[in-house]
Protein backbone atom coordinates (compact mmCIF):
# COMPACT_ATOMS: atom_id res chain seq x y z
CA UNK A 1 0.00 0.00 0.00
CA UNK A 2 1.68 3.65 -1.45
CA UNK A 3 0.55 6.08 1.76
CA UNK A 4 0.75 9.80 1.22
CA UNK A 5 3.78 10.21 3.70
CA UNK A 6 5.11 6.96 2.43
CA UNK A 7 6.01 8.54 -0.80
CA UNK A 8 5.77 12.52 -1.21
CA UNK A 9 4.57 13.68 -4.48
CA UNK A 10 7.48 15.83 -4.29
CA UNK A 11 9.42 12.49 -4.66
CA UNK A 12 11.23 11.12 -7.72
CA UNK A 13 10.59 7.41 -8.75
CA UNK A 14 12.50 5.04 -7.84
CA UNK A 15 14.47 3.30 -10.56
CA UNK A 16 14.76 -0.26 -9.86
CA UNK A 17 15.88 -3.04 -11.88
CA UNK A 18 16.53 -6.93 -11.46
CA UNK A 19 15.94 -8.96 -8.31
CA UNK A 20 15.31 -7.78 -5.10
CA UNK A 21 14.60 -9.74 -1.79
CA UNK A 22 11.20 -10.25 -0.79
CA UNK A 23 9.78 -8.24 2.69
CA UNK A 24 9.84 -12.08 4.24
CA UNK A 25 13.57 -11.94 3.19
CA UNK A 26 14.18 -8.33 4.18
CA UNK A 27 12.41 -9.67 7.63
CA UNK A 28 13.58 -12.87 8.12
CA UNK A 29 17.37 -11.35 7.95
CA UNK A 30 16.51 -8.38 10.24
CA UNK A 31 14.91 -10.22 12.98
CA UNK A 32 17.85 -12.84 12.65
CA UNK A 33 20.80 -9.98 12.39
CA UNK A 34 19.53 -8.81 15.72
CA UNK A 35 19.47 -10.38 19.18
CA UNK A 36 17.38 -7.80 21.01
CA UNK A 37 13.70 -6.27 21.13
CA UNK A 38 11.27 -4.94 22.88
CA UNK A 39 8.67 -7.43 23.95
CA UNK A 40 5.24 -5.92 24.01
CA UNK A 41 3.00 -7.56 26.30
CA UNK A 42 -0.70 -6.66 28.53
CA UNK A 43 -0.17 -5.46 31.88
CA UNK A 44 -1.80 -8.17 34.04
CA UNK A 45 -4.30 -6.53 36.37
CA UNK A 46 -3.21 -6.51 40.29
CA UNK A 47 -4.38 -4.55 43.34
CA UNK A 48 -1.55 -2.31 43.28
CA UNK A 49 -2.32 -0.99 39.44
CA UNK A 50 -5.72 -1.59 38.59
CA UNK A 51 -5.61 1.52 36.34
CA UNK A 52 -3.03 0.11 34.24
CA UNK A 53 -4.23 -3.20 33.64
CA UNK A 54 -4.86 -4.29 30.30
CA UNK A 55 -2.25 -1.51 28.88
CA UNK A 56 0.36 -2.71 26.61
CA UNK A 57 3.71 -2.79 28.55
CA UNK A 58 7.42 -2.25 26.50
CA UNK A 59 10.18 -3.98 28.10
CA UNK A 60 13.92 -5.51 26.63
CA UNK A 61 14.43 -8.60 25.76
CA UNK A 62 17.37 -11.19 24.11
CA UNK A 63 15.95 -13.73 21.91
CA UNK A 64 17.00 -16.88 19.89
CA UNK A 65 15.30 -18.38 17.26
CA UNK A 66 13.52 -21.64 16.71
CA UNK A 67 13.92 -23.49 13.19
CA UNK A 68 10.34 -21.40 12.19
CA UNK A 69 11.98 -18.17 13.43
CA UNK A 70 9.67 -17.97 16.20
CA UNK A 71 11.67 -15.84 18.81
CA UNK A 72 12.80 -17.92 22.12
CA UNK A 73 12.72 -16.07 25.02
CA UNK A 74 14.52 -16.81 28.54
CA UNK A 75 12.88 -14.60 31.37
CA UNK A 76 12.40 -14.96 35.08
CA UNK A 77 8.90 -15.44 36.49
CA UNK A 78 9.28 -12.26 39.09
CA UNK A 79 9.74 -9.98 35.92
CA UNK A 80 6.76 -7.74 34.68
CA UNK A 81 6.80 -9.27 31.06
CA UNK A 82 6.20 -12.46 32.06
CA UNK A 83 3.50 -12.31 34.49
CA UNK A 84 1.90 -9.89 32.14
CA UNK A 85 2.35 -13.14 29.41
CA UNK A 86 1.35 -15.52 31.74
CA UNK A 87 -1.74 -13.83 32.41
CA UNK A 88 -2.61 -12.94 28.87
CA UNK A 89 -0.07 -14.78 26.16
CA UNK A 90 -1.21 -12.23 23.51
CA UNK A 91 2.45 -10.19 22.60
CA UNK A 92 5.07 -8.79 19.81
CA UNK A 93 8.55 -8.75 19.86
CA UNK A 94 9.74 -5.15 17.94
CA UNK A 95 12.90 -5.44 16.20
CA UNK A 96 14.52 -2.75 15.29
CA UNK A 97 17.77 -2.33 12.19
CA UNK A 98 20.66 -0.97 15.32
CA UNK A 99 20.82 2.67 14.75
CA UNK A 100 24.26 3.65 12.26
CA UNK A 101 26.17 6.06 13.62
CA UNK A 102 25.47 8.92 11.15
CA UNK A 103 23.48 11.33 13.44
CA UNK A 104 21.78 12.59 10.14
CA UNK A 105 20.39 9.33 9.73
CA UNK A 106 16.55 9.46 10.01
CA UNK A 107 15.66 6.52 12.51
CA UNK A 108 12.65 6.18 10.66
CA UNK A 109 14.21 4.96 7.50
CA UNK A 110 15.38 2.23 9.26
CA UNK A 111 14.45 -1.52 9.00
CA UNK A 112 12.08 -2.76 11.77
CA UNK A 113 9.92 -6.06 12.56
CA UNK A 114 6.96 -6.67 14.18
CA UNK A 115 6.37 -10.11 15.56
CA UNK A 116 2.87 -10.73 16.63
CA UNK A 117 1.77 -13.92 18.35
CA UNK A 118 1.20 -16.11 21.37
CA UNK A 119 3.92 -16.56 24.09
CA UNK A 120 4.03 -20.01 25.31
CA UNK A 121 5.88 -22.05 27.66
CA UNK A 122 8.28 -24.37 25.83
CA UNK A 123 7.38 -27.58 25.77
CA UNK A 124 9.69 -30.18 28.17
CA UNK A 125 10.66 -32.56 25.29
CA UNK A 126 12.41 -29.25 23.27
CA UNK A 127 13.89 -27.38 26.53
CA UNK A 128 17.39 -28.97 25.64
CA UNK A 129 17.41 -27.81 21.82
CA UNK A 130 16.30 -24.30 23.07
CA UNK A 131 18.97 -24.04 25.51
CA UNK A 132 21.51 -24.82 23.18
CA UNK A 133 19.86 -22.49 21.16
CA UNK A 134 19.72 -19.37 23.31
CA UNK A 135 23.19 -20.15 24.79
CA UNK A 136 24.99 -20.21 21.18
CA UNK A 137 23.49 -16.57 20.53
CA UNK A 138 24.06 -15.33 24.57
CA UNK A 139 26.83 -16.97 25.72
CA UNK A 140 26.41 -14.40 28.96
CA UNK A 141 23.26 -15.79 29.55
CA UNK A 142 24.95 -19.03 30.99
CA UNK A 143 24.66 -17.26 34.52
CA UNK A 144 21.35 -17.49 35.10
CA UNK A 145 19.52 -19.71 32.79
CA UNK A 146 20.11 -22.34 35.71
CA UNK A 147 18.28 -20.23 37.88
CA UNK A 148 14.98 -22.17 39.22
CA UNK A 149 12.84 -19.02 38.23
CA UNK A 150 14.09 -18.95 34.76
CA UNK A 151 12.22 -20.37 31.97
CA UNK A 152 12.18 -20.98 28.43
CA UNK A 153 9.31 -19.37 26.06
CA UNK A 154 8.53 -18.77 22.75
CA UNK A 155 6.33 -15.87 20.84
CA UNK A 156 4.67 -18.23 18.04
CA UNK A 157 4.55 -15.94 15.46
CA UNK A 158 0.90 -15.64 13.57
CA UNK A 159 0.96 -12.02 11.88
CA UNK A 160 4.37 -10.11 10.93
CA UNK A 161 4.24 -6.02 10.26
CA UNK A 162 7.35 -5.38 8.32
CA UNK A 163 8.73 -1.45 7.72
CA UNK A 164 11.72 -0.75 5.78
CA UNK A 165 11.63 2.61 5.21
CA UNK A 166 9.77 5.32 3.23
CA UNK A 167 7.59 3.66 0.76
CA UNK A 168 8.79 -0.12 2.03
CA UNK A 169 6.09 -1.69 4.16
CA UNK A 170 4.08 -4.80 4.38
CA UNK A 171 2.38 -7.62 6.26
CA UNK A 172 4.42 -10.66 5.25
CA UNK A 173 3.44 -13.93 5.07
CA UNK A 174 4.06 -15.87 8.20
CA UNK A 175 4.64 -18.98 5.99
CA UNK A 176 7.05 -17.40 3.62
CA UNK A 177 9.19 -15.83 6.89
CA UNK A 178 9.41 -19.44 8.26
CA UNK A 179 10.71 -20.54 5.39
CA UNK A 180 13.16 -17.55 3.94
CA UNK A 181 16.46 -17.39 4.31
CA UNK A 182 18.79 -14.68 6.41
CA UNK A 183 20.59 -12.59 3.34
CA UNK A 184 24.45 -14.03 3.52
CA UNK A 185 25.54 -10.56 2.82
CA UNK A 186 24.00 -8.59 6.22
CA UNK A 187 27.07 -8.98 8.44
CA UNK A 188 29.23 -8.24 5.53
CA UNK A 189 27.00 -5.42 4.14
CA UNK A 190 28.54 -2.06 6.71
CA UNK A 191 31.91 -2.51 5.62
CA UNK A 192 31.06 -3.24 1.44
CA UNK A 193 29.03 0.12 1.93
CA UNK A 194 31.79 2.23 3.88
CA UNK A 195 34.40 0.84 1.61
CA UNK A 196 32.49 1.56 -1.84
CA UNK A 197 31.65 4.76 -0.87
CA UNK A 198 35.01 5.97 0.65
CA UNK A 199 36.98 4.58 -2.39
CA UNK A 200 34.73 4.42 -5.29
CA UNK A 201 32.59 6.87 -5.56
CA UNK A 202 33.11 7.69 -9.31
CA UNK A 203 32.33 3.92 -9.96
CA UNK A 204 28.84 4.46 -7.99
CA UNK A 205 28.39 7.49 -10.22
CA UNK A 206 28.90 5.41 -13.56
CA UNK A 207 26.48 2.48 -11.93
CA UNK A 208 24.09 5.53 -11.70
CA UNK A 209 24.41 6.34 -15.53
CA UNK A 210 24.18 3.20 -16.91
CA UNK A 211 22.55 0.86 -16.09
CA UNK A 212 19.99 3.13 -14.33
CA UNK A 213 19.34 5.44 -17.51
CA UNK A 214 20.17 8.34 -15.47
CA UNK A 215 22.09 11.89 -16.94
CA UNK A 216 24.26 14.35 -14.63
CA UNK A 217 24.64 12.89 -11.45
CA UNK A 218 26.47 15.17 -8.49
CA UNK A 219 27.00 12.67 -5.94
CA UNK A 220 25.64 8.92 -5.89
CA UNK A 221 26.05 7.20 -1.95
CA UNK A 222 25.65 3.24 -1.56
CA UNK A 223 23.01 3.09 1.00
CA UNK A 224 22.63 -1.02 0.90
CA UNK A 225 24.01 -4.26 -0.69
CA UNK A 226 22.10 -7.35 -0.22
CA UNK A 227 22.44 -10.91 -2.11
CA UNK A 228 20.88 -9.79 -4.79
CA UNK A 229 22.00 -6.36 -5.73
CA UNK A 230 22.88 -2.75 -4.65
CA UNK A 231 20.88 -0.04 -3.27
CA UNK A 232 22.10 3.61 -4.53
CA UNK A 233 20.90 7.32 -3.51
CA UNK A 234 21.77 9.49 -6.40
CA UNK A 235 21.31 13.09 -6.94
CA UNK A 236 20.17 14.68 -9.48
CA UNK A 237 19.18 17.90 -11.03
CA UNK A 238 15.93 16.89 -10.32
CA UNK A 239 16.56 16.25 -6.80
CA UNK A 240 17.86 13.25 -5.04
CA UNK A 241 16.84 10.24 -6.24
CA UNK A 242 16.69 6.18 -5.38
CA UNK A 243 18.40 3.68 -7.72
CA UNK A 244 18.48 -0.37 -7.00
CA UNK A 245 20.38 -2.54 -9.54
CA UNK A 246 20.49 -6.40 -9.34
CA UNK A 247 23.41 -8.75 -9.82
CA UNK A 248 23.18 -11.06 -12.55
CA UNK A 249 22.83 -13.85 -9.79
CA UNK A 250 22.43 -13.59 -6.32
CA UNK A 251 26.06 -13.77 -4.31
CA UNK A 252 26.79 -15.35 -0.90
CA UNK A 253 30.13 -13.84 0.21
CA UNK A 254 32.25 -10.66 -0.33
CA UNK A 255 34.31 -11.70 -3.44
CA UNK A 256 31.64 -12.60 -4.87
CA UNK A 257 29.43 -9.17 -4.16
CA UNK A 258 33.13 -7.74 -5.43
CA UNK A 259 33.23 -9.74 -8.61
CA UNK A 260 29.07 -8.88 -9.16
CA UNK A 261 29.88 -5.40 -8.90
CA UNK A 262 33.02 -5.32 -10.93
CA UNK A 263 30.85 -6.94 -13.71
CA UNK A 264 28.13 -4.41 -13.32
CA UNK A 265 30.66 -1.74 -13.71
CA UNK A 266 32.03 -3.62 -16.86
CA UNK A 267 28.75 -3.19 -18.72
CA UNK A 268 27.86 -0.10 -17.82
CA UNK A 269 31.56 1.48 -19.22
CA UNK A 270 30.66 -0.54 -22.48
CA UNK A 271 27.39 0.77 -22.84
CA UNK A 272 28.63 4.39 -22.20
CA UNK A 273 31.53 4.43 -24.18
CA UNK A 274 29.02 2.76 -27.50
CA UNK A 275 26.70 5.65 -26.31
CA UNK A 276 30.09 8.07 -26.70
CA UNK A 277 30.97 6.83 -30.27
CA UNK A 278 27.34 6.58 -31.56
CA UNK A 279 27.02 10.31 -30.73
CA UNK A 280 30.75 11.53 -31.00
CA UNK B 1 12.11 -4.99 45.48
CA UNK B 2 14.98 -7.11 45.87
CA UNK B 3 14.53 -10.89 43.86
CA UNK B 4 16.73 -13.31 43.44
CA UNK B 5 17.86 -12.98 39.79
CA UNK B 6 18.08 -9.03 40.77
CA UNK B 7 20.74 -9.81 43.77
CA UNK B 8 22.15 -13.48 43.21
CA UNK B 9 23.37 -14.78 46.51
CA UNK B 10 26.90 -15.23 45.13
CA UNK B 11 27.40 -11.61 44.82
CA UNK B 12 28.76 -9.48 47.11
CA UNK B 13 26.54 -6.98 48.86
CA UNK B 14 27.25 -3.10 47.05
CA UNK B 15 29.21 -0.55 49.11
CA UNK B 16 26.90 2.63 48.63
CA UNK B 17 28.03 6.10 50.30
CA UNK B 18 26.53 9.33 50.15
CA UNK B 19 23.73 10.93 47.53
CA UNK B 20 22.52 9.28 44.68
CA UNK B 21 19.99 9.89 41.87
CA UNK B 22 16.70 8.80 42.88
CA UNK B 23 14.82 6.49 40.59
CA UNK B 24 12.44 9.70 39.29
CA UNK B 25 15.73 11.74 38.79
CA UNK B 26 16.93 8.45 37.18
CA UNK B 27 14.03 8.21 34.83
CA UNK B 28 13.89 11.75 33.85
CA UNK B 29 17.48 11.94 32.48
CA UNK B 30 16.98 8.96 30.83
CA UNK B 31 13.93 10.18 28.59
CA UNK B 32 15.41 13.53 28.21
CA UNK B 33 18.35 12.34 26.88
CA UNK B 34 17.39 9.76 24.53
CA UNK B 35 15.02 10.70 21.42
CA UNK B 36 13.07 7.71 20.37
CA UNK B 37 11.71 4.51 21.64
CA UNK B 38 9.38 1.83 21.38
CA UNK B 39 5.29 2.64 20.92
CA UNK B 40 2.87 0.06 22.41
CA UNK B 41 -0.08 0.56 21.10
CA UNK B 42 -3.53 -2.02 21.00
CA UNK B 43 -3.78 -3.25 17.46
CA UNK B 44 -7.23 -1.91 16.16
CA UNK B 45 -9.74 -4.63 14.87
CA UNK B 46 -10.40 -4.98 11.10
CA UNK B 47 -11.64 -7.51 8.49
CA UNK B 48 -8.18 -7.98 7.36
CA UNK B 49 -6.48 -8.78 10.73
CA UNK B 50 -9.57 -10.08 13.31
CA UNK B 51 -7.23 -13.01 14.53
CA UNK B 52 -4.69 -10.27 16.40
CA UNK B 53 -7.53 -7.30 17.21
CA UNK B 54 -6.29 -6.57 20.82
CA UNK B 55 -3.00 -7.76 21.18
CA UNK B 56 -0.11 -5.07 21.72
CA UNK B 57 2.02 -3.67 19.13
CA UNK B 58 5.29 -2.52 19.23
CA UNK B 59 6.31 0.17 16.44
CA UNK B 60 9.37 2.67 16.68
CA UNK B 61 8.76 6.56 17.38
CA UNK B 62 10.57 9.84 17.86
CA UNK B 63 9.36 11.77 20.64
CA UNK B 64 9.73 15.34 22.16
CA UNK B 65 8.62 16.15 26.41
CA UNK B 66 6.01 18.44 26.93
CA UNK B 67 6.61 20.36 30.44
CA UNK B 68 5.73 17.46 32.74
CA UNK B 69 7.90 15.23 30.44
CA UNK B 70 4.56 13.78 28.74
CA UNK B 71 5.87 12.59 25.11
CA UNK B 72 4.68 14.48 22.12
CA UNK B 73 4.47 12.44 19.45
CA UNK B 74 4.13 13.62 15.36
CA UNK B 75 2.48 11.00 13.79
CA UNK B 76 0.38 10.05 10.30
CA UNK B 77 -3.28 8.68 10.53
CA UNK B 78 -2.13 5.97 7.90
CA UNK B 79 0.53 4.61 10.47
CA UNK B 80 -0.62 1.70 12.44
CA UNK B 81 -0.33 2.92 15.52
CA UNK B 82 -2.12 6.00 14.97
CA UNK B 83 -5.18 4.10 14.10
CA UNK B 84 -4.42 1.72 16.79
CA UNK B 85 -4.18 4.79 19.40
CA UNK B 86 -7.48 6.29 17.66
CA UNK B 87 -9.24 3.31 18.40
CA UNK B 88 -7.95 2.47 22.32
CA UNK B 89 -5.68 5.12 23.79
CA UNK B 90 -4.14 2.81 26.42
CA UNK B 91 -0.39 2.63 25.20
CA UNK B 92 3.16 2.41 26.66
CA UNK B 93 6.31 4.38 25.52
CA UNK B 94 9.45 2.32 26.02
CA UNK B 95 12.78 3.91 26.16
CA UNK B 96 16.05 1.91 26.17
CA UNK B 97 19.35 3.60 26.85
CA UNK B 98 21.74 3.50 23.65
CA UNK B 99 23.59 0.24 23.83
CA UNK B 100 27.37 0.97 24.43
CA UNK B 101 29.70 -0.39 21.76
CA UNK B 102 31.35 -2.71 23.89
CA UNK B 103 30.09 -5.73 22.75
CA UNK B 104 30.16 -7.72 26.14
CA UNK B 105 28.15 -5.35 28.09
CA UNK B 106 25.15 -6.95 28.57
CA UNK B 107 21.71 -4.82 27.37
CA UNK B 108 19.78 -6.06 30.11
CA UNK B 109 22.36 -3.91 32.49
CA UNK B 110 21.88 -0.84 31.10
CA UNK B 111 18.57 1.53 32.21
CA UNK B 112 15.15 1.41 30.33
CA UNK B 113 11.38 3.22 31.04
CA UNK B 114 8.16 2.13 30.49
CA UNK B 115 6.24 5.43 30.58
CA UNK B 116 1.92 3.97 30.60
CA UNK B 117 -0.64 6.25 29.60
CA UNK B 118 -3.46 7.38 27.35
CA UNK B 119 -2.80 8.88 24.17
CA UNK B 120 -4.57 12.15 23.71
CA UNK B 121 -4.40 14.53 20.36
CA UNK B 122 -2.82 18.26 21.23
CA UNK B 123 -5.38 20.65 21.82
CA UNK B 124 -5.78 23.00 19.37
CA UNK B 125 -4.53 26.06 21.34
CA UNK B 126 -1.18 23.98 22.42
CA UNK B 127 0.12 22.60 18.68
CA UNK B 128 2.02 25.82 17.51
CA UNK B 129 3.94 25.12 21.48
CA UNK B 130 3.96 21.42 20.80
CA UNK B 131 5.45 22.03 17.09
CA UNK B 132 8.45 24.53 18.16
CA UNK B 133 9.07 21.68 21.44
CA UNK B 134 8.99 19.05 19.11
CA UNK B 135 10.87 20.52 15.83
CA UNK B 136 13.94 21.67 18.34
CA UNK B 137 14.62 17.87 18.78
CA UNK B 138 13.54 16.66 15.63
CA UNK B 139 14.80 18.90 13.05
CA UNK B 140 14.32 16.33 10.44
CA UNK B 141 10.67 16.39 11.14
CA UNK B 142 10.06 20.10 9.82
CA UNK B 143 9.84 17.90 6.15
CA UNK B 144 6.83 16.53 6.88
CA UNK B 145 5.18 17.96 9.89
CA UNK B 146 2.91 20.24 7.70
CA UNK B 147 1.28 16.93 5.83
CA UNK B 148 -2.36 17.01 6.39
CA UNK B 149 -2.39 13.97 7.77
CA UNK B 150 0.16 14.26 10.52
CA UNK B 151 -1.07 15.53 13.46
CA UNK B 152 0.66 15.84 17.30
CA UNK B 153 -0.39 13.83 20.27
CA UNK B 154 1.08 13.32 23.77
CA UNK B 155 0.60 10.60 25.68
CA UNK B 156 -0.36 11.55 28.90
CA UNK B 157 1.78 9.63 31.57
CA UNK B 158 -0.05 7.71 34.41
CA UNK B 159 2.71 5.12 35.49
CA UNK B 160 5.74 4.60 35.02
CA UNK B 161 8.86 1.37 35.84
CA UNK B 162 12.27 2.30 35.60
CA UNK B 163 14.75 -0.53 35.58
CA UNK B 164 18.40 0.58 36.23
CA UNK B 165 19.88 -2.93 35.76
CA UNK B 166 20.21 -5.93 38.13
CA UNK B 167 18.31 -4.92 41.42
CA UNK B 168 17.83 -1.44 40.67
CA UNK B 169 13.93 -1.26 39.24
CA UNK B 170 10.59 0.27 40.85
CA UNK B 171 7.39 1.60 39.68
CA UNK B 172 8.32 5.61 40.16
CA UNK B 173 5.92 8.37 41.41
CA UNK B 174 4.50 10.16 38.40
CA UNK B 175 4.74 13.72 40.18
CA UNK B 176 8.24 12.89 41.49
CA UNK B 177 8.77 12.19 37.68
CA UNK B 178 7.01 15.55 36.22
CA UNK B 179 9.25 17.79 38.63
CA UNK B 180 12.67 16.01 38.64
CA UNK B 181 15.14 17.32 36.64
CA UNK B 182 17.59 15.61 34.10
CA UNK B 183 21.20 14.93 35.27
CA UNK B 184 23.26 18.04 33.54
CA UNK B 185 26.05 15.82 33.57
CA UNK B 186 24.53 12.43 31.26
CA UNK B 187 25.48 14.16 28.04
CA UNK B 188 29.36 14.12 29.35
CA UNK B 189 29.45 10.86 31.05
CA UNK B 190 30.81 8.83 28.44
CA UNK B 191 33.63 11.02 27.56
CA UNK B 192 34.20 10.90 31.28
CA UNK B 193 34.03 7.60 31.90
CA UNK B 194 36.65 6.78 29.07
CA UNK B 195 38.83 9.57 30.18
CA UNK B 196 38.71 8.29 33.59
CA UNK B 197 39.10 4.48 32.90
CA UNK B 198 42.09 4.88 30.33
CA UNK B 199 44.16 7.74 32.22
CA UNK B 200 43.31 7.53 35.90
CA UNK B 201 42.84 3.56 36.88
CA UNK B 202 45.34 3.78 39.69
CA UNK B 203 43.20 6.83 41.34
CA UNK B 204 40.14 4.71 40.87
CA UNK B 205 41.52 2.14 42.55
CA UNK B 206 42.54 4.31 45.34
CA UNK B 207 39.03 5.50 45.76
CA UNK B 208 38.37 2.00 46.36
CA UNK B 209 41.01 1.85 49.24
CA UNK B 210 39.88 4.60 51.00
CA UNK B 211 36.68 5.88 51.58
CA UNK B 212 35.16 2.79 50.54
CA UNK B 213 36.99 0.59 52.72
CA UNK B 214 37.85 -2.01 50.09
CA UNK B 215 41.36 -3.84 51.01
CA UNK B 216 43.01 -5.88 47.16
CA UNK B 217 41.38 -4.38 44.76
CA UNK B 218 42.92 -5.89 41.57
CA UNK B 219 41.00 -3.58 39.00
CA UNK B 220 38.24 -0.36 38.92
CA UNK B 221 36.78 0.29 36.45
CA UNK B 222 34.63 3.74 36.17
CA UNK B 223 30.55 2.78 35.46
CA UNK B 224 29.33 5.74 35.00
CA UNK B 225 29.55 9.38 36.74
CA UNK B 226 26.39 11.70 37.35
CA UNK B 227 25.42 15.14 38.95
CA UNK B 228 25.69 13.15 42.69
CA UNK B 229 28.61 10.99 42.14
CA UNK B 230 30.50 8.30 40.71
CA UNK B 231 29.65 4.29 40.23
CA UNK B 232 32.81 2.17 40.17
CA UNK B 233 32.91 -2.29 39.36
CA UNK B 234 36.02 -2.95 41.90
CA UNK B 235 37.60 -6.46 41.22
CA UNK B 236 38.30 -7.93 44.64
CA UNK B 237 39.81 -11.48 46.06
CA UNK B 238 36.61 -12.48 47.08
CA UNK B 239 34.82 -11.11 43.31
CA UNK B 240 33.61 -8.22 41.70
CA UNK B 241 31.88 -5.50 43.80
CA UNK B 242 30.17 -2.46 43.18
CA UNK B 243 31.06 0.74 44.49
CA UNK B 244 29.14 4.38 44.72
CA UNK B 245 30.85 7.12 45.99
CA UNK B 246 29.19 10.77 46.59
CA UNK B 247 30.33 13.69 45.77
CA UNK B 248 30.51 16.78 48.97
CA UNK B 249 27.88 18.29 46.30
CA UNK B 250 26.47 17.75 43.38
CA UNK B 251 27.61 18.92 40.11
CA UNK B 252 26.68 21.16 37.03
CA UNK B 253 29.12 20.78 34.77
CA UNK B 254 32.80 18.91 33.77
CA UNK B 255 35.04 21.02 35.42
CA UNK B 256 33.28 20.26 38.71
CA UNK B 257 33.35 16.97 38.37
CA UNK B 258 37.17 17.13 37.85
CA UNK B 259 37.07 18.89 41.09
CA UNK B 260 35.17 16.63 43.01
CA UNK B 261 37.09 13.37 41.47
CA UNK B 262 40.28 15.27 42.93
CA UNK B 263 38.74 16.49 46.52
CA UNK B 264 37.84 12.64 47.19
CA UNK B 265 40.93 11.51 45.79
CA UNK B 266 42.88 14.10 48.52
CA UNK B 267 40.58 12.74 51.49
CA UNK B 268 41.90 9.55 49.79
CA UNK B 269 45.13 9.70 50.08
CA UNK B 270 45.34 12.08 53.57
CA UNK B 271 43.27 9.01 54.93
CA UNK B 272 46.00 6.24 53.65
CA UNK B 273 48.76 7.88 54.59
CA UNK B 274 47.37 8.41 57.67
CA UNK B 275 46.35 4.76 58.13
CA UNK B 276 49.93 3.98 56.99
CA UNK B 277 52.03 6.03 60.23
CA UNK B 278 50.00 4.69 62.33
CA UNK B 279 50.85 1.36 61.44
CA UNK B 280 54.06 2.21 60.32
Amino acid sequence: MTTFHDAPSDRLSPILLGTAPSHAERARTLVEHCTQGTLCTLMATSPQNEEIGGFPYGSVVSYALDEQANPLLLTSSMAEHTRNFCADARASLFVHEAQSGDPAHNPLALGRVTLLGRIEAVEASAVEATRARYLARHAEARYYAGYRDFGFYRLRVTALRYIGGFGRMSWVDVAAYGTATADPIAPLARGIVDHMNQDHAEALRQLCTHPAGLGEVSAAVLRSVDRYGVEIDAQTPEGPRFVRLGFAAPVADAAAVRAAVIALLRLSRQATSTAHKEHG
